[in-house]
């Protein structure tokens, strides 16, 4: 709110609505800008203020991209047979981290939540849809989170996919890596002995 | 860095220089403020890029405002016998919540630091000793940080004011209300024992 009577209490008020930013590291926060380069509070307010505008959703698979079409779907090496179906951008950005998947992604930005008004109809299903019956994709993994929504999700997806004559997996569910059996919970522990492999 | 080809990265990046944001709290802090309204991301870039043209020096104790005195400098019911000198305005915000003290206040925005090249002529010293000769002031509370470069600080006003016919006093150095002798440090121990008062 520029202008206002009190552009520090303004500037708190609107940090502290960031996740995990509670009032006293909002105030700090402030502060520090305040005692930094004005160049510094400049560049920042306008990298935030402009980052819709900048950012938007490739045309293709809906990541995060600054041209119409992604670095991803560009790329002509990707393997074009392999889908993997994310819930959200960092969650592509932590299995490409990972290196363990060459083929391309679709981004729901979101999950089925009917608690919360969420169906079907609120995420890109049919282009998601549209794009598998098009295209020469032989199988598509299911990597949404673990979680109720992301397992409501994954058997959505299979049910809506498999008329299409295409492989519908999930990403396995099991005790981390370098994790304890002791400290993992039940569900985890079922999950891990149900996806056992033969050695 | 607007038009850039990466602005998801480049937010990130200015986001993790603020205190106690790595990169992975940035990208998360990124994705939310895509997430969420683009009117919200446009008040908060445009609150930050534009706060220090928004934010002045009271001309009278340097604390932050958004007009040419502080709120508490127009104060007409301040006490004006009172000067209370802080580091940071922080500090001030501090003191002003705690309710102890009804004075005036005077700003350093900064401490002695010789090694970091921070002499006496880097701090607005000569206003605060000309505002201590020009007005009605009896007691100057020096309410710097108890850590070196505060006592430094502290020291060296008690030197510039005492010619000028005023108080000086330090705020006191103690255990904490509510903390327990077993678990403080030894000079805070020690600077109990030195401050003690009759009962």
């Amino acid at each position: 709110m520029p202008g206002g009577d009190d552009p520090i209490g303004d500037l708190v008020a609107l940090l502290s609505r960031l996740p995990g930013i509670g009032e006293r590291t909002a105030t700090r926060l402030a502060h520090h800008v305040l005692a930094s380069d004005p160049d510094y509070a400049r560049a920042l307010g306008s990298s935030l203020g402009s980052i819709h505008e900048r950012v938007v959703r490739c045309a293709t698979c809906a990541n995060f991209c600054a041209g119409p079409r992604c670095a991803i779907c560009r790329d002509e090496r990707r393997d074009g047979k392999l889908l993997c179906v994310v819930a959200r951008v960092p969650d592509l950005t932590a299995i490409e981290k990972s290196g363990s998947f060459r083929g391309r992604y679709h981004v729901l930005h979101g999950l089925l939540a009917p608690l919360d008004g969420v169906g079907p109809e609120q995420l890109p299903l049919d282009a998601l849809v549209a794009r598998v019956r098009e295209s020469e994709i032989r199988e598509v993994v299911v990597a949404t989170p673990l979680s109720v929504e992301g397992e409501a999700t994954a058997l959505y997806l299979a049910q809506v996919l498999r008329a299409n004559d295409v492989r519908v997996s999930r990403i396995a569910s099991g005790i981390p890596h370098g994790g304890e059996l002791e400290y993992a919970d039940q569900v985890t522990v079922g999950r891990a002995f149900e996806g056992r492999r033969e050695l």
